[in-house]
């Protein structure tokens, strides 16, 4: 399998500490890409006209994303209903704390991307809009039951708050949500989450 | 079942489809909800904190967000694997198509919140970028085979189009992908599709 790769993105993240916990990582070949929202990747467009990454070519040659897609397709390698329970109360807990966290990212990426625009092009009002849904998705994290089985979810809400101190490292959040700052002290331990930290920025 | 509605929104609109094609339209308390990427919906908030429609409160009383997981959940109540093939290639093409047509429609709805900001603040280098994802997204959308039994990835891309059609009108799309357009024709016409047209804009 090939994977575009990105060491910051917390999406490709994910995939990885999947791939690492399911014993997948070293049939992962992983390709370095660049993706930007105002800079076309030529070379990625033919695989995935989005240009997002991760998108991974299994070895059918199907190319797959975007994140909970390719997260689902390794856990059915390793067998499945593993990290994605297969039915009932538990698939739904597990694909709805998923997609929090997601939500939870992709406000905070908008909010970066913000940052990449011309200076004068930039607008308060965007920023504090998704900055309040990312502070109100963690606020609902805190409130969550993360006691059961490892599933996607707990692996998605330890890859957000661990971009979370990547990218925002003065947001403060372990004050604000204690029960959510003890249980990610332990997540982030996890050989899965060492492994695929982000750079240093 | 109590499901945060907006008539104009295409996920919304997904899983309106994939209601009235399992007959469970009936059962879906419709809550009209105005939602905006910068006016917070304080209402919307205590149920999904990202603020975001569709969101589906269950007769157990769970939240479900975003659209692929609400879909999926519909059709489990349905018996499962009906529109979202249970297992292997099937299942992954179905998944593949279906976040093909949600990140199209993610990069359009871009395009269309750049024109709600101040108009100094506006930049045409990110709806260049987003318009262009979409547009190659949509030239992958010709190519795909769409000839097998419906799922979860034919729902989403004539909710795509549909989109399309309401909200960039001189798009011109039926020119530049003529099977995309003969496959649409006559998805359209389901009554699935009738029945959640979006409203004349």
């Amino acid at each position: 399998m090939k994977l575009r790769h990105a060491a910051a993105s917390p999406f490709v993240r994910k995939v990885m500490v999947v791939a690492h916990e399911h014993g997948l990582a070293d049939r992962v070949e992983l390709v370095p890409t660049t993706v930007s929202p105002v800079q076309a990747n030529e070379s990625l467009a033919p695989e995935n006209p989005l240009m997002k990454v991760p998108s991974l070519t299994t070895d059918d040659g199907q190319v797959l994303f975007d994140s909970p897609v390719i997260c689902e397709y390794l856990d059915s390698l390793a067998g499945g209903g593993k990290l994605f329970p297969a039915s009932g109360a538990a698939r739904w807990n597990a694909l709805r704390q998923q997609a929090l966290g997601d939500g939870i990212l992709d406000a905070l990426i908008l909010c970066r991307y913000e940052t990449t625009r011309p200076e004068d092009r930039r607008w308060a009002g965007w920023t504090d809009g998704q900055m309040k849904k990312a502070h109100q998705g963690l606020a609902t994290a805190e409130r969550e039951d993360l006691s059961g089985p490892r599933t996607i979810g707990h692996v998605t809400l330890g890859c957000t708050l661990g971009y979370l101190d990547f990218r925002f490292p003065n947001d403060g959040w372990r004050q604000r949500h204690p029960r959510l700052a003890a249980w990610y002290r332990e997540a982030e331990q996890l050989p899965s989450m060492q492994a695929t930290k982000p750079p240093a920025s």
